[in-house]
């Protein structure tokens, strides 16, 4: 039975392309740090990439630090001790629903300072205004450009400019918003951007903290020793996944309008599907700006581990909201912060859509609910 | 021209079971946390991978933690707050000749205490009795069990001994050693274990913290967020990379005393020819155990630099020492450890034998020493 994979958010097949530049890079060999021929072209593989990831967000090729991933270059961003205009930030603001990464990944200790969202999921300018007003020193800001489990896209060209009035320096988690929006140094104004590879088809093992300006300096990165990426992050370069991760960048980004605009049109297609077959089914985010490939929704009735289970056994992959390790479904953060009741919040699933989904695979998912209400009766219940 | 690459502990070319491995996981997607199909299979991929990569180590599965590399885990292992029985060490020890990974990386800042070592490169044992006679506490202490640069042994075993009776813990680096010679919890007695997928003939992108204990825990992880490899680092996993070292330690594993002999047959008749060709030569560590493939060594009036860039242009792949990232040769810290005078030090070369090593390649260093020995009028002069 064919599959109809609907959880790009966690991770989204690999692209054709950085799929063969993996495979013509694992025939050579070399370390990228040798200076014979064999790292000479380990080097040039690494550095093609960075031109192609730097191109994704309009940055500059010499400002890409690569990483063993976003979860490593937010850990980079948040514990290093970045310089900026204004001097070391000494406070940390996060909005409630950044990733966890962020929320719990950063140096800054118990000091950290969380932003609520309005019901929307989208960040309180109100209450950062307020921060901001606090003489207690520049902050360091982390705000996703897009969330990981509602979409919900938060006006971080907005926060920027509130940000730098306030000599502070923002870094914007654009993990989900790369490469299926335009989502660059232009329009969020950001002074750190953060990407992942395996997010928008390439692979797993390598993400990218670009920096805006090669003013900006860390006192102390998080991985120190062999001198790498101009010292940001130590360590041999994984060139395979760096290889692939650009040419990801590259067919993602040449593809980005066609492919948003499929995913727009087979979301609206399956969320009409999902209210026809379920109309009391509430949609996160629905009012707000949201990235076109998600569908973040929770059925009265219908828990999502056992909807997951179920959509799985009839051939469709949805995620529960982030993908955490523990392969339980938590309680999720983000609709908390939005207000959402926990009993609601029990049943929530995550559509996400991505560059292999096609009609068929919405097809799927409404057969799939429609039999999945049908057993629990509560197609005529609802 | 065939190549003659004689540079395995900068990055041993990719194994022939271990990108198999790769490219089967390729085909695959899915994120290991995710609880469908796709990810089941993913998460399958890499809990099979750390049983043999536990088994490389003589260690237990669930004490792997994988991570993107050895210089991630090595800051990792020295910078996260682990506690032993003894409760977390407040104390570091380094020996000057560790990798730049442990001696910069680390999370002791200036605290961290320098261990000599002999003319060999031995760590100096009556010191380290010394500063573990010290009562400011129990101590952290890192050791390789052989250098990247030349290859020599330390009595890990003898030294885990002494760091045990003074209720410390010991972090062995056998990121050159393991594959390579017998290099075991049982053989090092080590707390935590130190592996590389790359030096090993596996991919780049993937490394190993083993724990020998389960009780071992670590009170602020370096990387965190997610809570994958059970909390202590966080990150989807690289499944890829991963699936690939595990085939590769597995191969490794398997013949490793085949390849051992062979690699010590190798340089037996490489070092011949080198005394031959250059009679005044050094050989870096001869007098101590060393790794049975790498050789380390200098010819009066050879700079390093230009003795690169001639066995380059021969087709033989050498290196200067560490592969550092600059591409330049700098002074190295491990033969001044030794008191190698910098001006011998400035001709250190390195050729490190590894699976893919044949007797022509041996052959092909040895024409092009002559070569470049004899249009640089050396080869009489000698």
């Amino acid at each position: 039975m064919p599959r109809a994979y609907l959880d790009h958010n966690a991770t989204s097949p690999l692209r054709g392309p950085a799929r063969a530049k993996m495979l013509d890079t694992l025939r050579a060999s070399g370390n990228p740090s040798s200076v014979h021929a064999e790292g000479r072209a380990a080097r040039a593989l690494v550095e093609a990439a960075r031109e192609k990831v730097a191109a994704l967000v309009g940055g500059r090729a010499r400002n890409v630090i690569f990483t063993s991933g976003a979860t490593e270059a937010l850990a980079l961003a948040l514990s290093g001790r970045w310089r900026g205009p204004e001097g070391a930030p000494p406070r940390l603001l996060l909005s409630a629903t950044e990733h966890v990464a962020a929320l719990e990944g950063h140096g800054f200790g118990e000091s950290a300072e969380i932003l609520p969202v309005d019901a929307s999921g989208v960040l309180d300018l109100a209450t950062l205004h307020a921060a901001l007003a606090g003489s207690q020193g520049p902050v360091l800001l982390c705000l996703q450009a897009a969330n990981n489990e509602t979409g919900v896209l938060q006006p971080v060209a907005a926060v920027a400019e509130k940000v730098h009035a306030a000599g502070g320096l923002l870094v914007c988690d654009a993990v989900q918003a790369a490469g299926r929006i335009a989502c660059t140094f232009e329009t969020t104004d950001a002074d750190m951007l953060i990407v992942s590879s395996h997010k928008l088809g390439g692979p797993l093992g390598a993400g990218a903290l670009v920096l805006r300006e090669a003013s900006l300096t860390c006192e102390r990165p998080l991985i120190r020793g062999g001198g790498q990426e101009r010292g940001f992050r130590a360590g041999t370069e994984n060139v395979a996944a760096i290889a692939g991760f650009g040419a990801a960048a590259e067919e993602a980004a040449g593809h980005r309008d066609d492919e948003a605009a499929l995913a727009a049109a087979l979301r609206e297609k399956l969320e009409a599907d999902l209210l026809r077959l379920a109309p009391t089914a509430t949609i996160f985010g629905a009012k707000t700006p949201r990235l076109p490939n998600t569908c973040a929704f929770a059925i009265p009735g219908l828990a999502a581990e056992t909807a997951l289970m179920a959509f799985d056994l009839a051939g469709v992959a949805l995620s529960s909201g982030s993908a955490c390790s523990s392969g339980k479904v938590r309680r999720s953060h983000v609709l908390a912060a939005m207000g959402v009741s926990d009993d609601v919040a029990r049943g929530a699933l995550r559509a996400s859509l991505g560059w292999t989904t096609t009609e068929a695979d919405v097809t799927a998912f409404s057969v799939a609910l429609g039999d999945i209400l049908a057993r629990i009766g509560r197609k005529t219940a609802v």
